[in-house]
């Protein structure tokens, strides 16, 4: 069965692509950096702020909802878009991949991931027919297949058997997706770990299946970033010009640029959250670490020419008081200017693209980067 | 010497008042509730969501602000309201009444009191001067003069020489306080715990000293809520009507609404980001404990008719769902939405108070209260 396709593809610069991507919930603009909101809430953000930020769209995470509201739930209070208030497009990972990394007591077999959560110790089976029954439930725009990630470095055999599991998955995805409302989309997901063969493979045959978009998952997961552009420079080509492109789980604003211009079109990233709960800012000069003494007495903002207003007006000596005495409002002005940071990244790329200039802002961003930050006082 | 006045009265609805009062960052409309901002921070709010509220004034803890990041560095920094980006009145403590509460080792003579900081153990030495000396550097609209708290219930002895000390230390900080910048004011502080005398006796000392303000400290540290408001009763026709009078540290709404009634300008609580921080909204039918079960299922938000968009937005079983999950969003909408009501609550007041119809208000907003929460779905 062929899908509609919902994704214009609208300019291209060099192998770097701007797109258009229609939802029930409304239209991303791609390249799309999509924050995380796990357990449907941001983590130190308010959605007003993510959306200020210039998001068009969020992920939530299937594992922890299907535990915690519950889906079923989530359906009858109208659906995730409207429960959390974000009111705007949202895509759901499958629940996979958390399965793998929180769960207790795990056993993939050939019908499904059993496993027991890891808040009460329940029993809890996710099949691919579970996991599209839950992201509909949820009312997810964007549902993606349930995969085996397999952790890097691994033995081909593993990857190998993995992926063909992974595809076997796909197909009862699909199937289980045929009664979705209208608009609504189903992603598959390549894996084939480190290995070229494996991951082409694994393309062809989710073309041969058929989806409205293809992700490229199993990077990230500990292996060198030059071992994840060389992975997205064997599957990218063979994937169809017309469907949207995400990258699973990627990452640092550098990694994201680099994808970019290998024909990526989606990203996700607790990053930018994570970090800034940490106290570590993004900016147009690299990483700032506001817990260094060096900004105990610094006036300047993070960036004076910022458009966005945290950005610009809150000293570093404001921001390293408030990560050092462990202040909520350090994590939350972090958290909102680093997801901030990736939204004006992203938009300059697309702006780039749209200009053809991207191999120009592509050099100019990662000098700015590499130049690194303002001298200390 | 007498200090200028900065308040003006401006309208009455029987003991209740309306007035302005006007500092060097701002007017602030009284009855007015300063939001508790300890270490240049609200917890769970973004300064500007502070001002949508409709907060004209914050507090903020000279204690912990003197011990980190340090009074002298904020003032380098442009003072504290500057620091913050809080831009606005900013009335600070004395630091005495957390010298009490958090530090270790203290000892109160006639010179000082002298304690180990509560962060590293460092030995310091907060006198009356010193205490006027850091908020002068911190910059602050309205210094209090430091005091002795005593907490209730106490012998009469105790609560007769805490009293008398504080008196000798007013006026040290008043001497103190001589030199400081045009328009920064500085409030007594009447102390005497339960005793009717020693309250009349503490606001006659002041009053002879001569204050831009008049606290009444000392109250809400555990007693019944009608000894409380008996000494407002006793203290408050003895003050003048042309100075501001600062409730300090109260309340629940019915405190602060019974209070206004007796007479009083200012108020000042951790409660609304507290409680929230602990899954409690306050509304206008009182008060919603969102942990309760029955609140998962509920669609319907707080109030439909708040003004504040979350309080209108969020579904109950939304709050529910981010509170029993420790999402930071649950504590940060929580606290909006307490800062909010509070805030509301202030408005309506001063608009009854404007029109003459404070005592209909009063029993209209008693009655909600007692009225309850709409009932379980």
């Amino acid at each position: 069965m062929t899908l509609a396709n919902h994704f214009e593809l609208i300019g291209q610069s060099d192998a770097a692509r701007l797109g258009r991507l229609t939802t029930p919930h409304g239209v991303v603009r791609t390249p799309a950096f999509m924050p995380v909101g796990t357990l449907g809430a941001m983590k130190g953000l308010h959605w007003r702020e993510v959306r200020d930020a210039g998001a068009d769209i969020v992920l939530g995470n299937t594992y922890h909802l299907m535990l915690r509201p519950g889906a079923e739930r989530i359906a009858a209070l109208g659906g995730l878009q409207k429960f959390t208030t974000w009111n705007g497009p949202m895509l759901t990972d499958s629940g996979g991949f958390q399965v793998m990394s929180l769960a207790q007591l795990r056993k993939v077999t050939e019908k499904a991931v059993n496993f027991r959560s890891h808040i009460d110790g329940a029993a809890i089976e996710l099949s691919p027919e579970r996991a599209i029954e839950v992201q509909l439930l949820l009312g997810s725009d964007i549902a993606m297949q349930l995969d085996e990630c397999v952790r890097l470095p691994a033995e081909r055999d593993d990857i190998d058997r993995a992926m063909r599991l992974s595809l076997r998955w796909a197909e009862r995805c699909k199937r289980a997706f045929e009664h979705a409302p209208q608009g609504h989309m189903l992603f598959g997901i390549v894996q084939g770990g480190d290995v070229p063969e494996l991951r082409q493979q694994s393309a062809r045959g989710l073309i041969e299946i058929g989806f409205h978009g293809y992700a490229i998952g199993g990077l990230a997961v500990g292996e060198p970033q030059q071992v994840m552009l060389a992975m997205i420079e064997e599957t990218a080509p063979v994937l169809p010009q017309d469907r949207p492109r995400y990258l699973m789980g990627v990452g640092t604003p550098e990694d994201i640029l680099e994808a970019v211009a290998r024909g990526i079109d989606m990203f996700d990233c607790v990053m930018p959250t994570r970090n800034g709960r940490h106290g570590v800012a993004f900016t147009r000069f690299g990483s700032v670490n506001l817990r260094n003494a060096r900004h105990a007495d610094d006036p300047r903002p993070l960036d004076a020419e910022s458009n966005w207003p945290s950005t610009r007006n809150c000293s570093r000596a404001y921001l390293h008081h408030l990560v050092k005495s462990g202040e909520t409002l350090g994590a939350m002005l972090l958290s909102e200017i680093n997801i901030a940071y990736y939204q004006s990244l992203m938009s300059g790329i697309r702006e780039a693209i749209g200009n053809g200039t991207f191999e120009a802002f592509r050099q100019q961003t990662r000098e700015d980067w590499a130049r690194g930050d303002i001298p200390a006082l």
